[in-house]
């Protein structure tokens, strides 16, 4: 770096450390998605390829940052996908972290949608947003997602009903959206069972619960190599696909490492 | 948003507003370029499609931000190219602004990378990272950019000595850094001269400057049209390329309004 | 420092730099100072002994820190007095410049009481609270000493006025706020002058204006003795007190220095 | 407040939130207290009148913020007394907390100055300066405390030896830090013990582990008037001192309800 007599400018650069010790959520939303699922025609209410695209850029993301242990995915193509990490990281400096996950993100979307919408090309650039909240203990990131999960819920159900009026009710959208407006999620099942014969709890978890990428542990095969027995086995993951609840306890009591870290 | 018990967590997002009445520098540099310009070949010292897509991606970072006046691009495939920008976007909310910057960026240069790489396919995709600087005066941003130009002149003359000394001097790349260690400017410039026959002078100055784009407002032709002139003249700009001279005052003088919007 | 295995939380301490190239303006504001006036009997509209400690206070901060260069007092015994500094001072560190301010002025106001209440012993300790304000120009910062000169001016006439009521025209204080309740200037003069003989223009500056601590340069007089003629001469400065208009330029044309240090 | 045209300078004050759910400590420490102790005479190793101010300035704060649950002072006349709370005091501005603590304990400490050192006038008014930090978790603050009473052990300790060497063995200053200097724990008991008769173990709890101050619940008395037993009980608390260890679990596990509010 030029040590010129304009390098003062340097020292404005304000250093942006995230409080040590506590929980890194990072969330990434798609910027006028709404816009760019018209324009690339994604099926409503959930499109297949869309919700798989975005979990494939998720595990990206989770492949390029080891810290980064649980991912959660709403069931809605463009909405925001929740990371979770406690990592020194970059030495927790902020701008760093979320950048560099938003800029991957955003690269993982694009590399791999050609897999995922092999009939359609990009007409676009897509883009994100992001930002980084910080929580002090582990209840309130299990409240965070269960958050998430409880809005995924009245989210999907919203769409499936405003989709079932609109697709096979033959409502317009501005009507669909008058037929639902105050009615209580019984209702809305009522509406789709008994107008179009939807149970909407038969419904794929993966729509009803959003996708949770946990980062697991794998125990490597004892070796027969007496060798190489003494050497530090080295621990690795993967990353596995979850579309379970995370408002009660079950999944947590599963995944008690993932919090005590 | 769901109005569950569990929302409180939302709570924890701290507002983040830049400093009103100052200028916004943003920077997005390339994440480990110097293995992504191997892996895809770029040339030495310079690879012309690389620098002319790295200026694309920043075009359409301002022809997606208007309030963007200003962009730096050092004549190095991955270094980062710098925004400058007086805006009162998003309300000034930081991690909103550089994670949109930087993800736009991104995004185009994937969605440009067939156009300047025709023959190659991404192995993998590129990412970058992004950090806001902010400048309370003109003098400042002005330093700044000159901060950048003379570092991008110290690098390019630099890179243009050690990879005659590679591809034609046919030094290993040790023994190159050995050769001009130590070196001041004029020895480098003789040795470029003496040795290779390159008048480093001579080189393109989009090379040895950078590029600059300019958002500069264009004048509308008056209309011969009676009753729309009496319409509201819409006020419109296009991104103009310069390749000069920043340290000095001519380029500052010739475009007084970008600092005094 | 112990090195012991919990020195680790020290690390939890994160910097706070105040943005370079910034004005630093500091406000102080009385807590609870309702009710301070009241339990030791301040005078209404303007108790003198009040105003008097106040600059006294503020004064005593500006001899302890050098580069504060100027302060202003509003024309009210509790209300914020407003500091301005254009400093490296700890080396800009927000809380410490802060507090460090805050306690000066706390233990400047304490100290200096028995001088200006002679006969009034403190009933129990006052206290302040403190701000920090960065402004990036000179114009952020004469329109900030402005505006408070302008609200000292609005707040002193309405109370010159209620005052008057409640302490001349008998009035209860829920009625004086109804009788001024959506008045304007002229009619507050007008009331002041035809039920009160009062002509407001005529109070003293110091009421109407507030009070301007300004550090000045002090010219050393010649001196005769030739050796000590080349010895380097010790910039002195003095801090003297002004009741006047800083809306307009004069002020600051005739303090130029002020601003451009 | 008035709303000129100079009214927009407001909106530079950006709001400064401490992030929710954190335990926060505030920490303030006298400026330039060597000076301040020297001048007003204060005894060495410690001056018990200057122990006991300090303890009252903090009982002060922590009367007049209810949310103050702790508040430990080192057994050193100047250095920094830590408070811990967990509060929504001031919807948990940091400026705002951190100054009008500071305050408070500068105005407590004046105040109760003369009853402490009756004998002794205030030759110039003290000031302290402070800084808060924030810890996510009971185990943190557990570690602060344990931080600061070991650093008051190794201090206390040099200090008794120190004085011990220059008051009673006719040292110099200088040669005492030379004598001390790379000395073993102990090796400074033993030196104590054999060259002046002091048993430091025997030394008072309240010089060698500090003073911590806790609020505490008290039960209210059964009342006989069973009218008045239907009314809601009012909580009331009292502050409590102790010089017990906080190293280990003893004091926390009598104290659990401290950090689960």
């Amino acid at each position: 770096m030029a040590g010129s007599r304009f390098s003062y400018v340097k020292n404005y650069e304000i250093a942006d450390p995230l409080l040590p010790g506590t929980f890194i959520l990072a969330r990434v939303d798609g910027r006028a998605f709404h816009r760019f699922s018209t324009e690339h025609e994604f099926t409503k209410p959930n499109d297949e390829r869309a919700l798989n695209l975005m979990n494939c850029a998720a595990r990206g993301v989770m492949t390029e940052f080891n810290d980064i242990i649980l991912a959660f995915g709403e069931s809605d193509e463009f909405r925001h996908r929740s990371f979770f990490a406690s990592t020194s990281l970059y030495n927790r400096r902020m701008s760093k972290i979320l950048t560099a996950l938003t800029s991957i993100f955003t690269s993982m979307y694009m590399f791999h949608w050609a897999e995922h919408f092999p009939q359609k090309a990009l007409k676009y650039p897509p883009s994100f947003d992001g930002r980084i909240i910080l929580y002090p203990s582990e209840q309130e990131v299990r409240d965070y997602f269960a958050w998430r999960q409880v809005d995924t819920h009245i989210n999907n159900l919203y769409n499936t009903a405003f989709w079932a009026l609109v697709q096979q009710g033959a409502h317009s959208t501005a009507d669909a959206h008058a037929v639902l407006r105050g009615t209580l999620s019984g209702q809305k099942h009522e509406l789709l069972f008994s107008r179009f014969g939807i149970n909407y709890n038969a419904l794929p978890a993966r729509l009803r619960k959003g996708t949770l990428l946990v980062r697991e542990n794998v125990t490597p095969a004892p070796s027969l190599d007496t060798a190489s027995s003494k050497k530090k086995i080295k621990r690795t993951t993967m990353i596995v696909a979850y579309h379970c609840d995370v408002v009660g306890e079950e999944f947590w009591k599963g995944h008690s490492e993932l919090l005590n870290p």
